[in-house]
């Protein structure tokens, strides 16, 4: 069960921003599963993409329609990634495009499309021709809650936030959702966020404080350390409040701060709702030469499935994380000078067992539902962290049964 | 339940070793778990560990005796891996080699340790000192099968093979167990192994050879991806048969090639009693640039929990084999060259999902025990194989109870 994470109650509307949410209806259970958000004539938009080398057709198809020109609307079906389906996905991915241009009035690639669920089956566009006319109608600015629970597959939970901000001393909102449970590594862990402010943003401004804000949320968490072939997190600025510069110091603070803030919440919210989740961990790494090494580091630790297993089991067998740290891919790592702690308790100092540890203080750490493993390598001045979740039979039940 | 797997009926004598194994008296239900190997003066040995950098206390010792000297014991202990102990643990390690050293009348250093078991708890050696009279009466040229099972800890099956093989026209001998399950990835997989044989071959020889022979068994297998801190593959030539040297290439192609079936043998053995395995699965990279990205493909597939899952459900979800190749680490990856097969049946083509492929035939693949799953970079000559298991429910129960 998802670990101290409840779904949104209200999401803040984004004025300039309006949402619709329609079932695609080939479900055996229907549920809306086609979401489509539209977006104020000069509305801003930046996203940042899957690494996969095999990444998905509507992603390939974003990436070039948001190379071309701003988008009108954002298009996303749950339930079929429409990835690893060659040139009949792209065909597909298009179309999409072309039929909600031609409900909405738009160029084709003003439309970015975004898909999630099954890898490697073909998208069937009909459905989405036959939902047009329903979806545009709905269209609708207070449709957030909806559309965080349009976009979801194996999540359990809905993830949204929404936090206000000031600009030039008028208030403004900033809106995101998240879906993703599995499938989650860094380079864009997600599978798909939409973020979206009424601040007015220049374009390339939007990308710099996208990318910053990802680099320090979404690219710092994982469940099972498989980058998806979709992942998509895109940030929209209506452009209906003010406008936001470098030149304006304090507004830019702000609004970096206050997107920060939603990512990494919905980054956390995405590990919390991780595939079989019973534990919250963060990792923190210090004293590491750089970032790099330090993330290095966390990321062995957290990808361990026996140190994952040991979570979910409120094992305190830190010589597991021990184990973990020794292999990870950093040079000359010398254990005389690692320290490690759970939570509070020093497990690990100058490289062996710590003289003071018990085993009951790291038993009692390690019932509780949010861990913390420390490790100070202590050999420069950089840190990291990294958020993940406990390895549990439910991991293995949900993820053997998906397609069955 | 292992796959495919049955212990060891009969395993053959190796003329120059003699074999003891007894019980340390320490667990709740009694078993042996104390081994020990005694070698003829003049045996060789040669022998390959961890690349954990939190190697255990026996590991260093083992690397400092073997640096010295040649070996006449061997010692192993199954149950604590006195691991992430510092500077007592070492202390343990030393006094284990003395014990057996007065009771061998030999030097410490002319005995190797070896432990596996649990990470990070202290090793007690009373236990040791009150099995040694009994452990040297036991000594017997006959005890292999005793030792493949007092040296297990989570392993269902124990693992061993024999193999003759002819030098200068007179039958010799190599006889290998091998234990490990779990902490299962290269840099040594088996966390221990002992292969011995009767012919005479010189240390560096011996060493080069072992290293040929573990780069393409052991080193070419993963259960969960975690490195242990303690894996060692020791390789003795008692010397009392044949030399094999340089010069006598039949004899020393003989040797190679009976070295390498018994340790391919038993790497995967490992595999096939890996933690929870229900599957056997071979990944075979093929048309890499070279040999190195073609095993990071492998690899990176055979470590995913999302197609590691899906082999447990025999669900034939392809595409997650196709995320996992596109998240490899592997630098200009062009997915419309790839090709994919589940044992005979292509899967994907030219980077999308083939043509002629239909759900039946790789459902029908994937009910087997055994399954091939082959991918074509075709943009080199090079090729590489990993084997691997699945990851079920057994996997979680196994490391979410093992120290309960």
């Amino acid at each position: 069960m998802p670990v101290n994470l409840e779904a949104p109650q209200t999401l803040a509307p984004v004025r300039g921003l309006r949402i619709g949410a329609v079932s695609l209806g080939v479900r055996k259970k229907p549920r809306d599963d086609l979401t489509l958000f539209e977006l104020a004539p000069g509305a801003t938009t930046a996203a940042t993409f899957t690494r996969n080398a095999f990444c998905a057709a509507p992603v390939h198809v974003a990436r070039e329609h948001l190379s071309a020109t701003m988008p009108r609307f954002l298009v996303i079906n749950a339930g079929n990634a429409n990835a690893g389906t060659g040139p009949a996905g792209m065909q597909a991915a298009r179309r999409v495009c072309d039929l909600v241009a031609a409900a909405g009035n738009c160029q084709g690639n003003e439309v970015l499309p975004f898909s999630t669920g099954v890898v490697g089956e073909l998208l069937d566009t009909e459905p989405f021709a036959k939902a047009m006319p329903a979806i545009v109608a709905a269209l609708d600015s207070g449709a957030w809650i909806k559309a965080s629970q349009s976009i979801l597959t194996t999540d359990i939970v809905a993830k949204g936030v929404s936090r206000a901000f000031t600009v030039n001393g008028h208030e403004h909102v900033i809106t995101g959702i998240a879906k993703g449970s599995g499938m989650i590594c860094p380079n864009m862990a997600t599978m798909l966020s939409f973020v979206a402010t009424d601040a007015k943003v220049a374009g390339p401004l939007l990308k710099r404080l996208l990318v910053e804000a990802v680099d320090l949320s979404f690219n710092c968490i994982t469940v099972d350390g498989d980058t998806s072939t979709n992942d998509s997190c895109v940030l929209v600025a209506t452009g209906v409040g003010e406008p936001v510069t470098e030149s304006s110091a304090d507004d830019l603070q702000a609004l970096r701060d206050a997107l920060l803030d939603v990512c990494t919440m919905l980054a956390q919210a995405v590990v919390r709702d991780g595939e079989g989740a019973s534990k919250f961990i963060t990792v923190g790494v210090e004293g590491g030469r750089d970032r790099e090494e330090c993330r290095a580091v966390a990321y062995t630790v957290a990808h361990s499935p026996l140190v994952k297993t040991a979570m979910f089991a409120s094992d305190a067998n830190w010589g597991r994380i021990l184990a973990a740290v020794g292999r990870s891919p950093v040079s000359e790592l010398d254990t005389d000078c690692i320290n490690m702690y759970l939570g509070d308790v020093m497990i690990v100092e100058n490289g062996g067992r710590a003289a003071a540890y018990r085993e009951e203080d790291g038993a009692q750490v390690m019932a509780r539902e949010e861990i913390t493993i420390r490790i100070e390598l202590n050999r420069g001045p950089a840190q990291a962290s990294v958020w993940t979740c406990d390895l549990s039979h439910g991991y293995v039940s949900i993820n053997a049964d998906y397609r069955s």
